[in-house]
């Protein structure tokens, strides 16, 4: 019997069936044999020493590229496994996988943990492990043996299970595991791995199922590439907005109390307000009516609109109510504006009309790709919607851009691109039918972005279904491009809900609906924006902007008191620390919670009316007279702390 | 055969059986045989000339009292039924009702609606069928015949399904009803009734069915009663905030998008935008710690709370997430701020500790139940709970009255009284189990009291299960009683949720925890001030504070631009009337919208720079400088408009 196997350039051989990738390798070259570790059949990992058994696609894996990798990472993560196993005979195992960014295993012990302390001498268990070097045999198991060899652990006999009969595992002394993947033939390429950080994970992703913990890592052919990974998650830690989250305790989030809802702690809460107060006023100063509409609707409305048929799988199960009605927590806030504008007739001398709310929102997203606040179940959304006649859109978006712009300034935003998205001139059938709308309104925004004199992409076929949008794309901390902002046209919404407006000619039009978010939601922008400033909020958003320490609270206090008043009656968010601790250990927290003025009061100070003033991140103090403090502090929060967040970028 | 009747006043006498309650009647007094009208078998209403079937209670129904209003109430509701059926013989007829306000007939006659105009017409009608003074006759048909009879009206024939076999009805002229209790014998006595208005309602008050037209009237036996009934209805409606929120356009709730879901037109969404950055002010200034939490949760939370157990009927029912996760919308905030204080280990120099959120709650109200703002499923609560050690009660109940009164005195609310509830002594066992817990607190809030010089009303027996409480009373604008504000301490919640801190002593404590709300939710705060303020809401919290109109766009509105610029730099809400109308129509509309300042601006004022304000409520206008008009306005807003509100009563 021969097999056979077709090669990446489309090439087909014949080899003796039961043949390994090993063999296949060396009969394209010797120097392919020495630098093959494995190989792909039809897209599986196979090991390079297994049999191949079927006709099918054969890849040769080697070290380079990302195949490579993702078979040192499963080897170590199965080397874990057997460590782990070895230090804890009655450890139990869930999955095990190598991901694009290291690798991880499920154990669990009997609620006893592992800290991050301990992680070192299973490192040192790994190290002996691969030192021996004893080779990884793959071996067949009955799926009757299997699941009475793991009777003591319910998720490898779960595992064993689902694996089929019989079951193709893989052992390393006493350990069997039913990792998917394949594994390296010999252990020495294993040299330059991390154990990284350890984390709770559901049996399964289901918050039903128990808690198991799951410790991760990475691994990489060459010292200096996980040096610089090393660096990489150093700084991605010192930007990433969870991390900053807990040490500035602005947020959480328990999945015990429901995946993907974050309770704001009162920092975050202060921040959150401000930035709402802000956009609400500056948006009210634009001509926008802000509203309040209810995070329910019945599930017509969807239906009218179209999310229900073409965006269910990210909207909440309805609820039925028992007197026939059936409830839907929102997945979007245009329904409830449309709602807003159809409460009464409208004539053309109501538009544009524009309609604003810091609107609630719900969407499903699978746990597994819940984080932090950036991805979230429930959302508050910094939504507005105009509704213009057509001759209206090249104004309107005008005019949303520039206040865009402007916010953007206020929270130096300074690096941002523009992409304005069309129909697919090629297959207009595709897009909502109505040719003029299409070509007007798209030379209108065009027409826009030229007599602004801005910059921009444009991308053919990138518009919606119903209508040409523009994209404002921010770079992230780390580089990575998000849309922050976005301008869409929209002309079928108007039609479903039978929208219109008495024209002066006394006859009724239909509006051209523009959806239109600033910030986005809170959650997201907020993730952003701790992650911009690495937590060190511009004094107008920081939760305490004025931390004060009298040197001795006998002689200081009372004149440390007196200077808060001031400062409060300015409006400022002050905190007085006169706990019984060093001075020194004060600072430092200050520091630590990145609090963007810290004042000392002795009696140097109390003598002259002064204060001494240390800005975040400066090393040294200055004297200011209290007046002059005050007025400062009061015009950095006034201006959006421009000069302050810039100094600090 | 002959059954017995018992009296009122215990008495049970024989009589035939058949025998009428006149007969009845007349055998105990002819007075009373003249005053009969109808009577009532074991509570159930029976025609005055119905045979008596069977033993049981007997009272004899007189003009005199509610029985007897109900009788001619019921009577009006079937000569209204009988009057409509004749105007419109292919008329459809659902349910019929006497009830204590007055009665009403739904209707439906394929989707034609009588309007309030027409309701004239119908009480001439009416009127005319009264005259005649034709007997109703009881007349009874089997099911069969009532169902074929009716094949052409779905609801009288469901109504004949259900009422049994054979259906005792109504009949007058043509007319066959099967309106539940007693008519009158003849039809004199009805004299005195009006035709009120008309609304929809379901069919059996589900949103699932049609929609009919209910048709309201009253009547009463003295004219008098009946003027005096239209004098209050007139003043209930001049208060009514469902009448005055169409009228100012603050809100709307439409049943077909969702039942008891307002929503906030943008006039009311400013209002309860102020009032919403007011309290958080106030709180925030008064120690509170803003926060925001999760409208869901895990259902598991609302189960060690035992929200689940003992509130589910008034819950939204669960979402299952399909992955393990019921998730529930919360029916009050506590579970919610109780996981702030959970987050992380508390010590005793934390407490109190005060945690406030304006949290959207969600809860689950009978359709029939729902009213405006007054009665709604979706909510935002003004809530705070505050952790304390049992020994600072005593001190943060104070705190919490004073801030309280504070805020009542800037909504310029003066009348209210304080409601004390204590455990029942008599019956300990019936509360949470700790007698020192409850002997300390009450003891504690009543010294508050004491100490605060306050009059108050001591209810035992009036406390929850889980703690003493407070209730402040206030007065609707109809005199009738509401609680806004509570102060409830709760030593339940802590146990349940097994919170602690670290006393001095270094050991482990269980707080107390105090629920207390200062202007209960957004929506029905509003509501109650709507209705004190009859819509004629004082400057700080007007949705437009100024209305700005020009003698002549050309010459003045330059001018008004720049008086509106110096406005809006202050902060207040303006508009300018440039339309091209009346003056005196722009003048009389900015009173209908209970304007706070009407400002006029001609050649006079231009000339002197000056404007003509005229003050909501006033006939005279008043001639002031720009500066000293934005300075008395800026201080108006300022100070609650505490002179101006209280002008106003």
């Amino acid at each position: 019997m021969s097999i056979a196997l077709k090669f990446p350039d489309g090439n087909v051989k014949n080899f003796d069936d039961g043949t390994t990738v090993l063999a296949v390798a060396q009969s394209i070259s010797s120097t392919l044999g020495k630098k093959a570790i494995a190989g792909k059949l039809d897209g599986q990992f196979v090991d390079l020493n297994a049999p191949l058994a079927h006709d099918g696609a054969i890849e040769i894996v080697t070290k380079d590229g990302d195949d490579g990798l993702a078979v040192l990472r499963n080897t170590a993560a199965f080397v874990l496994a057997a460590a782990l196993s070895q230090l804890n005979p009655k450890m139990r195992f869930g999955e095990a996988h190598a991901d694009e960014d290291g690798f991880y295993v499920d154990t669990d012990q009997d609620g006893a943990q592992i800290s991050v302390d301990e992680l070192n001498a299973v490192k040192d268990k790994m190290q002996a492990i691969i030192a021996a070097n004893e080779p990884i045999k793959a071996v067949s198991l009955s799926q009757a043996d299997a699941v009475a060899k793991f009777s003591d652990d319910p998720y490898r006999s779960q595992l064993a299970k689902a694996a089929g009969d019989p079951i193709a595992a893989h052992q390393l002394g006493d350990f069997v595991g039913f990792q998917e993947g394949a594994l390296l033939p010999d252990l020495k390429p294993l040299k330059h791995f991390a154990l990284l950080s350890v984390a709770g994970a559901y049996w399964e992703g289901k918050s039903s199922n128990p808690m198991l913990q799951r410790i991760y890592g990475t691994a990489y052919y060459k010292e200096a590439d996980l040096e610089a990974d090393a660096k990489r998650r150093q700084e991605a830690k010192e930007h990433d907005h969870r991390v900053i989250g807990r040490d500035l305790d602005l947020f959480f989030v328990d999945p015990k109390v429901g995946a993907g809802l974050p309770y704001w702690m009162p920092n975050g809460a202060t921040i959150r307000r401000t930035i709402e107060r802000y956009i609400i006023d500056r948006e009210v100063a634009d001509g926008y009516e802000h509203v309040y509409t209810p995070v329910l609707a019945n599930l017509d409305v969807y239906k009218t609109s179209g999310h229900w048929q073409h965006y269910r799988e990210d909207m909440f199960p309805p609820m039925d109510m028992g007197d026939g009605e059936m409830l839907e927590l929102r997945p979007m806030n245009c329904p409830s504006h449309i709602q807003i504008y159809k409460h009464h007739i409208r004539s053309y001398r109501d538009l544009p009309m524009r309609i604003a709310e810091l609107g609630m929102m719900h969407r499903y997203e699978k746990s597994g790709a819940l984080s932090g606040l950036q991805r979230v179940r429930e959302m508050t959304l910094n939504d507005g919607h105009t509704f213009v006649a057509l001759e209206q859109v090249q104004d309107e978006f005008k005019k949303i851009l520039q206040l865009i712009m402007s916010v953007y300034a206020d929270f130096n935003i300074t690096d941002y691109t523009f992409r304005l998205s069309y129909r697919d001139p090629a297959n207009t059938a595709k897009y909502f039918d109505d040719d003029e709308m299409w070509n007007r309104s798209q030379s209108m925004l065009k027409g826009a972005m030229d007599d602004l004199g801005l910059d921009y992409y444009e991308a053919e076929g990138e518009a919606a279904f119903y209508g040409p949008k523009l994209d404002i794309q921010t770079k992230t901390a780390l580089g990575n491009d998000e849309t922050m902002s976005t301008i869409q046209l929209d002309f079928m919404l108007p039609k479903q809900f039978e929208l219109s407006y008495v024209g002066a000619d006394g006859e009724e039009h239909r509006p051209v609906m523009i959806h239109r978010g600033i910030v986005g939601t809170m959650e997201r922008f907020i993730a952003y924006l701790t992650e911009i400033y690495k937590g060190a909020f511009p004094t107008w958003l920081a939760p305490t902007q004025v931390v004060m320490i009298p040197v001795n609270n006998e002689a200081h206090l009372d004149y440390v008191n007196n200077v808060r008043a001031k400062l409060i009656a300015e409006g400022i968010r002050v905190k007085v620390d006169d706990r019984n601790e060093k001075m020194g250990y004060k600072i430092r927290e200050a520091q630590t919670q990145k609090v963007p003025y810290t004042v000392v009061v002795g009696d140097d100070e109390l003598a002259s009316a002064s204060v001494s003033v240390r800005r975040y991140g400066e090393q040294d103090s200055m004297s200011q007279s209290v007046n002059m403090f005050v007025s400062a502090i009061a015009a950095d929060v006034a201006n959006y702390s421009r000069t302050d967040a810039r100094a600090q970028k």
